[in-house]
Formats: structure tokens, C-alpha cells, sequence
């Protein structure tokens, strides 16, 4: 199954979003869900208000948390947003429904290598990085690159290696997009690239608008599931690092969620969001 | 042997520098000295010019990476040491041989861990950061605090948690001060933090003075040991998130060694320099 992987990664290179890459994704996502189907799911203690949580398990080893409300493994779901997505109208869907496809397809991956692999986290956050240029490129019209130019008086230019980024054109939107699996304590380099962007582009030229999948962590022995969140240090760094547009989940966590409502401005939402949103949105 | 770390994490949180810490640090080193007198050396191919290193082994597994020309196994020294800084004194010694010093106690304790645990990468993390608090708090004669006061218009004063900071007081140097085994390629957090301070108090008003241990990585298989250095990246966070003052190691990576040359100004240096010229530091 991860053989296809491997392909997936050397794909995306040449093209975050082609019909290569569809087929790609979908190949994946059907071997994901025919090795956890047959895999056993164990409910977890969910310590987050309101969501409840599983993973799978092989009898000796068990996954990462698995969001009960959002896991709808469905291969019809994706084949028909796939199709929605070539025609460019995906109007028949709800953000909502938008959304469970996504989560269930990227945790069904981020799963299985849980399952196959040891302690491997580089295979999901590349898979991962993979998927987010996916869908980011179909709905922005564009391919991304991953390096900016810095402009060096004294020699030679330099580029500097950056996240997703994807520049619709001239007046046109500009995002920085990171995509990771979760951020925990390094939450801090997300706003710290943005602060780079800004200065070597001006402030507001390029929109910081992470996707990132989730941030639970299991406690295997006591199957409990937590959320780790550093709400009001993400403040901070809003305030004095530099200012993101959007910070997208795929499972948007609990104490996150509640940073819309406060001082300063910070916009955390399902990705999905982003496909109704995106040539709307303006420097936060 | 390890034991004794639990103590020594306990007695740094009451005070970084103090008579029980100078016992336990002495006691941790001897521990280290004889586990590792019984250890194999293995000789490693360095890719790293004008630097040869080796790794202890227990036959099973191999430690880090060790500075062959940094590595010098003394209690002896190191009491001699820790004699002329209770006098406050420590005129007798260069910043050479007190950089030997520190390197060797640093990573004998680090090399230790990596052959009795497995895979555990926080317990040399805490160590040495209670390691780094001790000297750094000896110099400048002051206790260390691990967070800053966040002014909040709307409600409650936060306090934001930092690495190591250290106050001397009214019109005197402030530090900030973090202390990690390693950045590889989470060093712009370096500058990201810097910058949060620069922006809750001021530019200028703390200075950057990070205190790392080494980059080398080892191949385990090919017994090869590089530095991981991202120093085109560095020159970019130096120039568009804050300035740091100093990058202090006890085993400066080559290549960052270079930035001392080039523009803008990033000053990389032996710990042990800090010992001499800590009182006339100024800005970057």
C-alpha cells in the first residue's frame, strides 16, 4: 500500500494538482481504508469538551486519535467531490461535508503508517504536505513553490526555502501555506516565516493561512486523549511576531476555536472554509 | 547514576546556582567519567573539516558524536574550576580550557544517556539547560526566571513562559537565554523568541545570547558524523526577525563559525568567551 506513496511524493513534485495526483490520492485512500477496515477500533477518553475519539488498533500497537464526528470512511464521498472538483463546481457541497472527506482521508493515511511503521512521523507529514498542495492548488488555479527569492546587495541572490507558497499573480492574493500535522511547542515558527515573508516582501503582500490536520495526543497506556494547545501564546505571536490570516485545521481544536471570539484578531476554521473563502479573504 | 538528575532538576528550580548544584553537577560528572571509562570508543568518519570526532559504545548501541579535540575527561580540572569560581576568580584559566571543561561535562552526561535510555532526547535537553543556568547564573550573579510579564489592556496580566532569562537590574544587562543540546531546523525559533521579548519590551532591551551544544548528526550505520548548519537561513532570520547578540557553543559548527565574516553581523562563539567578555556586550 505505501508503495504508492513513494509515487505520490515524486508526483507532487512535478504537480501539486494533476490527474496523476487525483488518481494517486485516490489509490491511497482506497488501500488506507481496506487495511483499517480490517483493524480493530478502540474507543479513547476524550479530555476535550464536546469530541469524542478512537483509533485503531492491530492488537499490539494503536494509532493516533481519530475524531468519531469527522471519520466517515466513504470512497463514493471522495470519488464525488473528485469529479465536483474537475468540473470546478462544488457548489452540491456543504463546507461541512467538505471537510469530513479531508479529515477522513488524511487521518486514514496518518493511521495506517501509525499502524505499518515505527515511530515514523516524517511519512505522514510529507503525505500530508502532499494532500494540502493538492487541494490549495485546485482551488487557487496555481502551482506552488516552495522557496522565495531574497534580494543580497553584496553577491550573489539567495533563495530561501520556504512552505507552500502560491502567487495567483500580479494584484492578485498571495498565500504562505504551511502544512503540517500538528504544531505543538513549535506553533512559534509558523507566525516567525510569516515574519520573514513580510520583511523581505513587505507586510500584507503575501496571506499566512496554515492548514494543519490536528493536535490531540494519545496517552497510550491510560487511552486518553488530550488536545495540547498554547492559546495565549498564539496571541502573543499575533501581536508581536506577525499577523496570519487564517490558521485552518482539519480538526479544529477546542481552545483554538474560541481565540475568534478574543483580542487580537485570529481566524481558526475548517479548511474546508478556505474553498468557499478564498478569494475573499484579505491581510488579517 | 541518573538518579542524581532528579536532584539536580529539583535543586535548579529552587536556585540554578548554588552550593547543592555545584555538589550535584560534580557528582553527575564523576557518575558520567567512570559509566563511560567502561564504554568502547569508537573512532567516526568526520565530514566535517579540521574536526575529528568519536562515540562511546556498549557494543549495542553508539552515543552522539564527541569532539576528539574538546574532549578532555579531568574531575581534577573541573574542581579546580569549580574552586576558582566559589573565589570568583577564574583569572588562571583561558577561555580554551574552560570551554574544554564544559564540553566535556556537557556531553558526557548527554553520551551517557544515549546508551542507558532509548531514544530519549529530553532528558539531556533538561539537563543542559539547567547546565548552561548554572554557569551563565555564577557570571552575571543573578537567578534565572523562565518567563516574562505580557501587559494585557483587557483583562489579567499574562505571563508569557521563555527560556532562561536573567535581570541584573536598573540600567544593567538583561539576557535572554536559551539553552538547547541542538537547532538543526528548528533554529529560527531562536529569533522568534528574541522577537517577542524585542516587542514586549523593547528592542535592545534583552539581549540574545543563546547557549547551544553542538550540531553534529551521526549516521549510525556509516559511523559518519556532519553539522547540520542552515547558515544562508540564518543570515535571513539575523536580517528579518530580531537580532541576536551572541550564538554561543561549546562546539562551534564550522560553517557558522564563517558567519563572523559576513553581513549582517551574527557573532558565533565558544560558551566560554561569555566568562570574559559578559560585562561589555552590547546590542547587536
Amino acid at each position: 500500500m505505501l508503495d504508492k506513496y513513494d509515487d505520490l511524493k515524486a508526483s507532487s513534485l512535478k504537480c501539486a494538482f494533476s490527474p496523476d495526483m487525483t488518481a494517486l490520492i485516490g489509490d491511497l485512500y482506497s488501500g488506507c481504508l481496506s487495511f483499517l477496515d480490517s483493524m480493530n477500533r478502540e474507543k479513547l477518553i476524550s479530555k476535550v469538551d464536546n469530541k469524542s475519539y478512537f483509533a485503531f488498533s492491530n492488537g499490539r500497537k494503536l494509532s493516533r486519535a481519530i475524531n468519531t464526528d469527522l471519520y466517515e470512511p466513504s470512497f463514493e464521498y471522495w470519488q464525488k467531490l473528485s469529479k465536483a472538483m474537475v468540473k470546478n463546481d462544488i457548489s452540491a457541497f456543504s463546507s461541512q461535508s467538505i471537510n469530513k472527506i479531508l479529515y477522513t482521508m488524511a487521518i486514514s493515511f496518518c493511521a495506517s503508517v501509525d499502524l505499518i511503521k515505527d515511530g515514523d512521523q516524517k511519512t505522514p507529514g510529507t503525505f500530508y504536505e502532499c494532500f494540502i498542495a493538492y487541494f490549495f492548488s485546485w482551488r487557487v488555479g496555481v502551482e506552488p513553490v516552495k522557496s522565495i527569492q531574497i534580494l543580497n546587495l553584496d553577491g550573489q541572490d539567495t533563495r530561501l526555502p520556504t512552505d507552500l507558497i502560491f502567487n495567483l499573480g500580479t494584484q492578485l492574493h498571495k498565500f504562505h501555506v504551511p502544512g503540517k500535522t500538528s504544531t505543538r511547542e513549535r506553533s512559534i515558527m509558523l507566525w516567525a516565516h510569516q515574519k520573514v515573508i513580510d520583511g523581505v516582501y513587505g507586510v500584507g503582500r503575501f496571506m499566512g493561512t496554515p492548514v494543519l490536520l490536528a493536535e490531540t495526543k494519545v496517552d497510550k497506556s491510560k487511552k486518553e486523549v488530550v488536545e495540547i494547545c498554547l492559546p495565549d501564546q498564539w496571541r502573543v505571536y499575533q501581536l508581536y511576531i506577525a499577523k496570519l490570516s487564517r490558521i485552518y485545521y482539519l480538526d479544529v481544536p477546542a481552545s483554538y476555536k474560541k481565540l475568534n471570539e478574543d483580542f487580537p484578531p485570529l481566524n481558526v476554521k475548517p479548511f474546508s472554509d478556505f474553498f468557499f473563502e478564498w478569494s475573499t479573504i484579505s491581510p488579517a
